[in-house]
């Protein structure tokens, strides 16, 4: 198959060969300055073992390729090996929350680990998109797609969606056999709570969202958990209830104040900062006057109130990595449940020991 | 080619035929559907107009399709004409920043509309991470890439990129020729200064940011024009710094204080949730006795401040929208310079009318 020579290599040549932009290097060219066939360019491309072709050869070859810039179409590879290198994720809202960002890095660096790239649907909770998206991530033959939602819920699965190998992400099904991959609500309510617990606090307020959710539960048991791991019996006055933002967590001051408390768990990191806005209204202080966490972690909020927030961590990194394993097989997944995961405690100083009465 | 009459379209048939999932429709599948060769069935796919193809074989291939619930194959498509519907989108900062999901959703909408999907990268500032997006995404033959950065700033244009059709997208080269596209940093602050002068505020103070970067030369810029058009001369002293985030805000207060202002318009809306606490720990209370005006509409913060704070709309999902156009070559994109998008005003309730004094 040799029929010319060439010399290959030099940063000159390399540098005068190189494509102009726009003008992709082709097969062909490859060939021609390797001086032989496209059928060999492709199967030294496609690592081809058991072909017969020269050591030297396919060294002249990937000189050529080198030299030239060649790129190989990873299109071209997956319709010869019949499956993409592509994992779908739909996502319902990148644009509004800060919250799908991370599931997606997290997706994203487990894929790359895997040789796998993501095609990224945002279809802001958009049904007619949600459907386009699905099915372009089918046309394009992706391994597997994750479904996910910025806020931990139940979900319906999308018909089209079961044309493909899914897994939920942030959300369930209660249909058996749904893998899915969920924070663990209950053990961060807990977190929360003990972080509470262990400065010395016996009187501690929880203002629960009024919103009904997987979160609202999960974060109320774990804050009786570890009431009653502690010794301590459930007061029911003192589970309140706002909407879950700073204006909620404003409005709810005056009745906390009644508890008689001096301790706060909020439900999320906005509810805690609109909270932080009331003690101050009413000339209290953080921690001195009234310990405070929040839950979320919230990007540009938790660590930058007055006094920074200590609260639990949503694990949404950790929920797209854990989805993109499950989906590759790499990490089991139980059939009737959603795997959970840990909501990481974050200290900073709006909590201080409280001396025994 | 018609050898054999099959009935198709009825409801129970339809979904009797529906695939399993994970065993996706055959073009081969079609064609015995249709009773016809698999030649046909894709020449009826690709839409090949001048084929000799009779209407009813036709009707007979697209009932047979929908039936089945056959996905055709993006990916030979794209091989069969040349490009692929991709368009690239490398992000510095899905995961951190509120304002990369923007930027996709914008770009998303927008290659949408004309028919491409997104393949979205995440680098989140790694360089080997970048060079990696970009190979795959050269590799898989994309349309063109958009480079963007979650803050406005000049960059560097990555080799790989240059492989590539490309739009920088919030940041910009000094490089004649590259296509850009950016806020207009200088009529955001024009807007924010002007919110407050409409208010009859005539001493109003600017906190800048300490880090050099093209928002902060235009803010400034904008705050000294719409000065100057209202005919008040400018003030060195009013013009202050300080770290742009919370806790710059609040230390800047004291300072600020002594400048004798009724109004202030900050770098940016995170100074502005810094500079309430300063105030209010001074006793003071907005817009009573000082109107605040910020940048940049940060989601969670702006509109959740007590009182709502009147800020500028950085234009994320417009700037995503406009960079696929000037890709696509339906947007003109001036050679020698960055092509700026509007900071729109939101108006809230953190400035007030001023008495005159």
């Amino acid at each position: 198959m040799v029929s010319k020579e060439k010399s290959s290599g030099e940063p000159v040549a390399a540098a005068f060969l190189k494509p102009e932009r726009g003008h992709p290097v082709t097969l062909r060219e490859v060939a021609e300055a390797a001086g032989v066939s496209t059928a060999t360019v492709s199967l030294v491309v496609n690592n081809k073992k058991d072909a017969r072709i020269s050591v030297q050869t396919r060294k002249r070859v990937r000189d050529a390729i080198k030299d030239l810039g060649y790129r190989p179409n990873a299109m071209a590879k997956t319709l010869v090996s019949g499956s993409s290198r592509f994992i779908g994720l739909v996502a319902d809202a990148i644009a509004t929350t800060p919250f799908a960002g991370q599931i997606i890095h997290g997706a994203q660096d487990e894929a790359w680990r895997h040789g796998y790239a993501l095609l990224i649907a945002n279809t802001e909770g958009n049904g007619d998109l949600e459907k386009d998206a699905i099915s372009m991530m089918l046309e394009y033959k992706v391994r597997g797609i994750l479904y996910s939602t910025w806020f931990h819920r139940p979900t319906e699965i999308p018909e089209s969606l079961r044309e493909a190998d899914f897994v939920l992400v942030n959300c369930f099904s209660t249909e058996p056999g749904t893998r899915a991959v969920v924070p663990d609500e209950a053990q961060g309510g807990r977190s929360a709570t003990e972080i509470l617990l262990r400065h010395g606090h016996r009187r501690i307020a929880f203002i629960n969202a009024t919103i009904p959710a997987p979160a609202k539960d999960g974060r109320l048991e774990g804050y009786k958990e570890a009431l009653e791991a502690a010794g301590i019996p459930l007061d029911p006055e003192l589970v309140m209830e706002a909407y879950p933002d700073q204006e909620g967590g404003y409005e709810a001051t005056p009745e906390l104040l009644k508890r008689d408390v001096t301790a706060v768990y909020c439900y999320n990191d906005r509810m805690a900062m609109g909270l932080y806005d009331g003690l101050r209204d009413h000339g209290l202080s953080i921690p001195d006057d009234m310990a405070v966490v929040g839950f979320d972690n919230q990007e540009v909020i938790a660590a930058h109130l007055r006094p920074p927030l200590s609260t639990v961590s949503l694990p949404h990194y950790e929920l797209g990595a854990a989805g993109v394993r499950m989906l590759l097989g790499l990490e089991e997944a139980p059939s009737n449940t959603a795997v959970k995961i840990n909501c990481p405690t974050v200290e900073r100083t709006s909590v201080r020991v409280q001396a025994p009465a």
